[in-house]
């Protein structure tokens, strides 16, 4: 018999590889898989939602973890984090029904890219923001008219690296927010899914309007070029993270999507 | 001629054995003092308005540098930040006036104590948080009201250990705030200033109430009691934070102090 749990989790990116596994490299899905066989020794590797670049964080990454035995749900995800290290935690657990699939079903995802700024870059924040350095503050009505402009059904091409296979480069940003926090500015992009790198080079780009190097009215050239170096430099990965994901709404996994099932 | 600067200093204190200067000991004040030297062979060392544990961080300590050249701030700011590591920053620089002294002239402080609830503690709030495990969540309304016994002058002897010096046990709690922030509670102290370990035996103390372990009418009882044996256990540091100090107001150093300049 087989037991699928839903996994909530969330790690510190810094010190994995990114989210898939690797033959040597620490990532996320192979040290998470490790703690399981901890516990159940034909537990198969964990599947994961979406695949975060080396250094990028989660608060939100959802996992669907297959037993061979029964679990209470709290039990499990205590046991799981007593097998696991600091910097990835599962941070809820819920059964499964069967037939789910994690990368199969999910409609929509969150990120937030964090941005520090200001003449320091902030301690507390360290390896959680990217600090724009600059003697002047960002322009933050100007990015958020540009952000408005990446709202909508679109061809990304200019917002995806050379990298990204997606047979398809039409995507859907539902929405994208700027809010202060602690001094420094959060970028919140939310959509049915994105292109590699593409919440990074959008936050690049941005971040170049916010600095008052292109116009808040080149987003739609941008686009219209469908070519990646028409847009701004990738973000690094250390201010971004995967904050949330949601999955169709029959499968009764975490929040209903904000947009919908059939945003995807 | 000497040119004194008011320098707000940030820390993450996991790093360090306290502001305070120590012989061998990393301390936020010696790194501070040896990037200073790199600029001005004759600086003095630095004077910092409070005395933070090994531990504990801070955004808002607040610091008097002297130099033996005028500087302009922000290239003051700059110069010294080139020569700090990433775990100790000058956020922000002013000229100070002759006969400033920070400790002297301090009238209330802020301290934010972060607290974790929840079946698993958050990787990215690692060291910046006590995560309070239990099967319950904390009760905040006890809290919340055990906290407001404490706001007012008090003799708060049974909030300090054994080591602290102070004259007197006297002090003024002006506030006692408990937030929601991040999936965590914050708990925000402000007061005239603080007894040795008063904000960490203040914090171990309500976390006790909120997991039921006293009721909050409790408070009352242990304030009066004057003895340390009879308030909760010591808060470890990493959850505490200084976040920001207020000086009499003729000095025109930061924000002018919400509680008046008579509080202290």
């Amino acid at each position: 018999m087989a037991y699928p749990y839903f996994l909530r989790v969330a790690y510190a990116g810094g010190g994995f590889h990114g989210w898939q596994i690797q033959s040597v490299l620490r990532s996320g899905q192979g040290v998470l898989w490790d703690a399981l066989r901890r516990l159940d020794d034909q537990v198969p590797m964990p599947q994961g939602t979406g695949r975060t670049d080396a250094g990028v964080h989660a608060r939100g990454q959802g996992v669907l973890a297959t037993l061979s035995r029964p679990w209470e749900p709290y039990r499990l995800l205590a046991a799981v984090n007593a097998h696991l290290p600091w910097d990835l935690r599962v941070m809820s657990v819920q059964a499964a029904p069967e037939g789910f699939f994690p990368r199969q079903h999910a409609v929509g995802k969150r990120y937030v890219y964090r941005l520090g700024t200001g003449p320091a870059a902030d301690p507390l924040a360290h390896g959680q923001r990217w600090h724009v350095h600059g003697a002047a503050p960002l322009e933050v009505a100007a990015m958020a008219e540009a952000g408005a402009c990446l709202v909508g059904t679109h061809d990304f091409s200019s917002f995806r690296c050379a990298e990204c296979v997606a047979p398809s480069p039409v995507r859907t940003l539902h929405a994208c927010r700027i809010q202060l926090r602690d001094g420094g500015l959060d970028l919140v992009f939310e959509g049915d899914r994105f292109l590699m790198h593409q919440v990074r080079i959008m936050t690049g780009t941005l971040v170049d309007v916010g600095r008052g190097r292109r116009p808040a009215g080149a987003l739609e050239g941008i686009l219209a070029a469908r070519d990646r170096r028409a847009a701004g430099p990738t973000a690094p990965p250390e201010g971004l993270c995967l904050d949330q994901i949601w999955y169709e709404a029959r499968w009764g996994i975490g929040d209903p999507c904000p947009f919908g099932d059939q945003s995807r």
